[in-house]
């Protein structure tokens, strides 16, 4: 591994020219004249797989924008097969006024890598790219098998991404998947993003009299829509934040004491949480820390609601309908149709006769977790502490990434998220940037997590 | 009055052709290029008073359309003055083509005159004219003094109204105030709306962090705004209808026995009333009837919330900001700046630190009320059972007219609402109609009424 690693060192500043090189291809997904800058870059990502040494190196239509793959498989069918995922496309670049320096034109300063797509995704995936390189130059051969899949549709929902799996089963079919397209906690505090929340959306209803009517005439004598919608939805939390539906927690896997002493090791500044969000007082479940609320426990929330009149002044409408959107965030193992349906037979429990009431499922994902004694996670325990000499810590996500459970859903296989990204490092907005530091320390890291793959036996 | 019951029936017919010629004006205030309209029927009214008898005649122009203003002051000052108010602006035609006949071109069908402004509030008004006219030509003299002031501006609020009054106080000093721009409670079933309920308006708007968040990375652990808006909405009033707000029934007038045994008298559907608003219960206020509620009862409604995302599917945002409108429906002798203050403080205790809450008073009315014992009301009772052979019925309007808080505050005199259009003749819709009966009942009751107006003593 020390040659490794020296390679990495001794190559920084070629792999950063080659970075820089991908990030100057404006490739924005969403913008529908990007079509040849798409292909464009997708020939770059297949030149380049080849070039590091990967094999049946393909370019695949996916009806949207193209997806490249390429692979190894030559370390044996006691080895695991890993897939790693990352995607080419970029956001867009508006408001461009607010850059300092030009989106697709990367410049340096400090050691940090100004441009678009540098976190997000390009500089994280290009990561796994160097190491697959590292170990082929200097060994020959990988310690484990990988397939490589980058997608060009993320940022738009990877709206190709189910049916390309679904056509190309027995192609990516592999034991663990590694993403890196998080962040960090923390600067020099690597992590390992082991859990994401499920979700389940739900829509509420309320239909009152058959047409709005004046609340003079009408007022005392009928039942408001609103007022209903209030008092079904004040009562779903009670006012310590628990969720009063009825055996909504009867599936929730509970925070073992390992997770909640990893927990407890991340830094976390609550007054500084809260003026960053200009509130007085957070909150959220009794006898949870901020933290495990934000990621690892179950939530409600109202997402929209409406009815009646929202102009400026006044307007005396007793209104006919009103209506709101609800989701809850589950947890592993709450199934989201049993969620659903807890909710549904719920709210009817709870609404009054006096109006009518309707519950439609919009939208739901499954959560989910690889637990932190899996081998798999001990091992890339072990490579991250290598790669960046600190010990790292374990985080739970509070959203959901849908293209993990598309891939747990289509191949069965977890995913393992070591993301190098920073929080602050404004994907999504101007001067994105990715500091080079954690480019090389990711290498590095990776380069030795696919070294620890090849044994797990010994994290049993 | 034998002499004058007898002219108002010979005169029938003309008095129809003289309301037809009134009809075909076509005074919609709302439309800019009515102006001319405006003025032409400012001048019919203007003529028409001068030959009915009327003294001082004027138009007098408001900034906006001209009102039209005559006097008869020759009773006595020992006899009360009355101010006779109407209005002879209509409403918009549209949709003009569900209009059985044309709006400005009325016909009679069966006895009933079919136009725009028929019953809303050319006939009615025109009902005072006749029986002015009535009482002049057979005796020369009418028992009371009387003022009339027919405006050009109630169908678009009447914003030149208050600040005509204050600027012609004197003009239009008065002991009662006489309108006919209401409905009866049923055909054939004469009405005195001796009540009308006030009106506080609020909005609540609720703000948590400071931006729209991720609901997977924030949800759980900051206080959402829609739920808290939701749970402060759910606490304003008990799931009995009672209205939970720290001394909001403090000053309410109750219904005395008398009131409650009058409301009884009217007919009431239940069954046919649920049915035409298609709810299968209705909601109010324990401890009284559907009528009580929802005309002599204080109640409280939201107008409106909004918050978040309000399109198609799911966003899963945890919003910055929710907020609702609320109004509350007031009786004597709730004070709406009274009751403004209780909502604010309760509204302030029972939101929580987790959110900031800001509540406005946008917008307030008072109530009225002219106690059916009141000698001016009593003898409206004995005018309209003269009038149609039957005994008439007291109702409370549930809503507020603004011209009357506007006459009792300006002028100090109460307002006696004697309506002669039924509910279901289309006021403001395509095919207004006026059933011509109650026209000629209605010039037969002013007619009897002015003259018990003269002895009031005998009431008292």
């Amino acid at each position: 591994m020390q040659k490794i690693i020296k390679y990495a060192e001794d190559n920084k500043v070629r792999f950063i020219d080659e970075l820089i090189e991908l990030l100057k291809i404006p490739s924005i997904s969403n913008d529908p004249d990007s079509k040849p800058e798409m292909q464009n870059c997708a020939e770059w990502l297949h030149n380049q797989m080849k070039t590091i040494g990967l094999e049946n190196v393909k370019i695949y239509q996916t009806g949207g924008h193209p997806a490249v793959y390429g692979d190894w498989l030559n370390a044996g069918k006691d080895k695991p097969t890993i897939l790693m995922y990352g995607h080419y496309d970029v956001q867009p670049i508006d408001p461009i006024e607010l850059w300092n320096s030009p989106p697709f034109e990367p410049v340096i300063k400090d050691n940090i890598i100004y441009g678009r797509g540098t976190t997000d995704d390009k500089g994280q995936f290009y990561i796994h790219f160097k190491s697959i390189e590292a170990h082929l130059k200097n060994k020959g051969k990988l310690p484990v098998n990988i397939k490589v899949i980058i997608e060009g549709e993320e940022e738009i929902g990877s709206p190709s991404l189910p049916k390309f799996i679904k056509d190309n089963n027995e192609l990516l079919k592999c034991d663990y998947i590694l993403i890196s397209d998080t962040s960090m906690y923390d600067n020099d505090l690597p992590s390992i993003c082991y859990g994401l929340r499920g979700l389940a959306f739900m829509q509420i209803d309320v239909t009152g009299p058959n047409a709005d009517l004046h609340s003079g005439s009408f007022g005392g004598a009928v039942e408001n829509p609103i007022n209903a919608l209030a008092n079904i939805i004040s009562k779903l939390k009670d006012d310590k934040g628990k969720i009063l539906i009825d055996g909504f927690y009867d599936d929730v896997l509970d925070l073992s004491p390992q997770e909640r002493k990893e927990f407890l090791r991340l830094p976390f500044d609550e007054e500084k949480f809260k003026k960053s969000l200009d509130v007085e007082e957070l909150f959220g479940e009794e006898g949870y820390t901020t933290i495990e609320r934000k990621s690892a426990r179950p939530t409600l929330d109202c997402n929209g609601i409406w009815g009646g009149y929202q102009g400026q002044g006044a307007k005396t409408v007793l209104p006919s309908v009103a209506g709101a959107k609800v989701s809850m965030r589950l947890v592993p193992n709450q199934e989201p149709p049993k969620i659903e349906e807890l909710f549904i037979d719920y709210v009817n429990k709870i609404a009054p006769k006096t109006v009518k009431v309707n519950v439609t499922a919009l939208h739901s994902g499954n959560g989910s977790i690889t637990p932190i004694d899996t081998p798999a996670v001990k091992a890339a325990m072990v490579a991250l502490k290598k790669g960046f000499n600190i010990d790292p810590v374990f985080i739970r996500e509070g959203g959901s990434i849908p293209i993990v459970s598309t891939f747990k859903e289509l191949l069965g296989a977890d995913a393992i998220l070591l993301g190098f990204g920073l929080q602050d490092e404004n994907a999504h907005s101007p001067d994105e940037h990715f500091d080079l530091r954690n480019f090389i320390r990711g290498i590095c890291s990776i380069s030795y997590y696919l070294d620890e793959l090849a044994d797990l036996k010994k994290y049993k």
